[in-house]
This record gives structure tokens, sequence and C-alpha cells, in this order.
């Protein structure tokens, strides 16, 4: 199946930022399951599968999204927005993650629903170090929402 | 002020939980910062600064709550539920941290919007791994709604 074992979905359209996350990520020996797209309208086709990712399933969702803010055609927010109120991709991680600190972005993304929100680092080393951690962490520390139907050893309540 | 500089509440009724915890955030030396509470009442007492915690600010929310699911007088979900549903609390980052695996939880959890859910490893070792990395990640990479402390990198502006 198409995507089935992408963990991450990477939004980001700045390509500098793609080539670091991927080296820290590479680093980390994560570098195959990421997916990238570069725009808002991509990530909300990859997202709710439909136009140019119709061949991919909704319910193996990526462990993760990491969203820039700042993107072409959809902003990041309104993509954030469309995860967070649709029942079927509720439940995915968003990590925001972007250059802004401004309140009104960090205060705005929580209400939407955002899991998390990291401010990119300006120094190399530390965009490695934060892109490894986050890796990390949503990877193998966070429990994702099990799509659909509930897991074989789940006892009748 | 009482409780400014807490930067992560822990809410876990279980003794042996709380002192293997303490002993994960000792070893990265934020045991200092850690404010227990263990029932779901006095989590929502403290978080909305009444009755025991009445001398309290609510602007100065904990960057991480660490919320277990069973816990005495109220359950964990609907101490979340009263978070996330609250403007002045919700933005409060909440990890839901406990021994269920069940789907029926962790899809409520975050459905409620739990920022990030973690199963408790039962392997002491793991539980110390989980807790250090957690911790890391909620004080030093994400970033809060309030501005306090930066995160790794503080670019002028």
């Amino acid at each position: 199946m198409p995507h089935a074992g992408i963990q991450i979905l990477l939004v980001e359209d700045n390509p500098n930022d793609v080539k670091l996350a991927l080296y820290a990520f590479e680093s980390s020996k994560i570098v195959n399951e990421v997916h990238i797209v570069r725009d808002g309208r991509e990530a909300l086709e990859y997202i709710f599968c439909s136009d140019r990712y119709a061949d991919r399933a909704i319910d193996h969702p990526p462990k993760v999204i990491l969203l820039d803010l700042k993107l072409p055609y959809v902003d990041g927010l309104e993509v954030l927005r469309q995860i967070k109120t649709d029942p079927r991709t509720q439940a995915i991680p968003v990590v925001i993650m972007t250059a802004s600190r401004e309140d009104r972005d960090i205060s705005e993304a929580y209400r939407l629903g955002a899991n998390s929100y990291i401010v990119k680092p300006v120094e190399f080393e530390n965009f490695a170090e934060v892109t490894r951690q986050l890796g990390y962490y949503w990877l193998l520390v966070n429990q994702p929402s099990l799509p659909s139907s509930p897991a074989l050893d789940d006892p009748p309540s």
C-alpha cells in the first residue's frame, strides 16, 4: 500500500530546512520513513488522501505531522484546523515547527489543537538536536491512536 | 509567588510511580520544579487556583501536566476535559501517562485534546528513560503559549 510505512509527514517549503531536517533524521536512522510536501494544499491532499494522494489509505496516518506555518496556497494554521476538526484525522499528533515565536501564532496554534509548538533554532547544531529529539519523542515515546478497529486484546467492558 | 517556578505538575496516585518519576527527573536535574498532586480533585484545584491553591496565579501555568487516567475523586479524562474546554488553561500541554493501552482510552484522550499519550513502561529502566525524555521534550524543546524561558536557541530579534 502506498505510503503505509510513512512515520513522519514533513510540511515545509524552505529547501534548506528540509535538507537540515533530513540530515538530522538520517543521523537518527529514520530518514526512509519521512515524506515531504512543500505547500499546504499538497499537505491536505496527503492527509485526506485526495487528488495526488488518492491511492493512500486514511487509516494509515503518519505517527506525527511536522507543520510549518508560512506555506504556499494554504497556510499552516488552516491545515491544522482542518486536521483537528475532522474525526478521521483529529488524533494525529501535529507539531508546529516554525520560525515564528510570536505569541499570537503560538496561542492560536494551541487553540486550534496543535499538540506541540517548536520554534526552529537558528543555529544548525541546535536545529539538528531539536529535530532528533522530536523525532525520538513522537516516534518512540508517544503512543498514537490506533486506526479504527479496536485491538485484539481489548476486553469487552 | 507560590508555585511560580513549577514546571511540571505530576498528577499521580501511585506512590511507586511518583517515586520512580522523581528519581528520573532528579537524574535530569529538574526535581525541584515538580509539584505532585495525588487525585483529580486536587489537580483541578491546582490548575484552576481554587481551594487549597487559591494563592496560585492562573497565568503562571506549569510547562506541562503529566496526568494519570485512573485517579481518586475525579478521573483523568474529566480533568483533561476541564483543562481543554477552558480558554485560560486550554494551551497547557497535557501528557497522559498511564498503564492503559486500551484504544478507547487513547482515542478518547486525543479526542478531548491530550497533547500526547504515553503508556508507562513496566520495566524500571524504560520508565526512567521515558520520563527523562518527556521531561526534556516538554521543558526544553516545546514552546509553551505564555512568554517564558525560550527553548535551546533564542535568536536576537
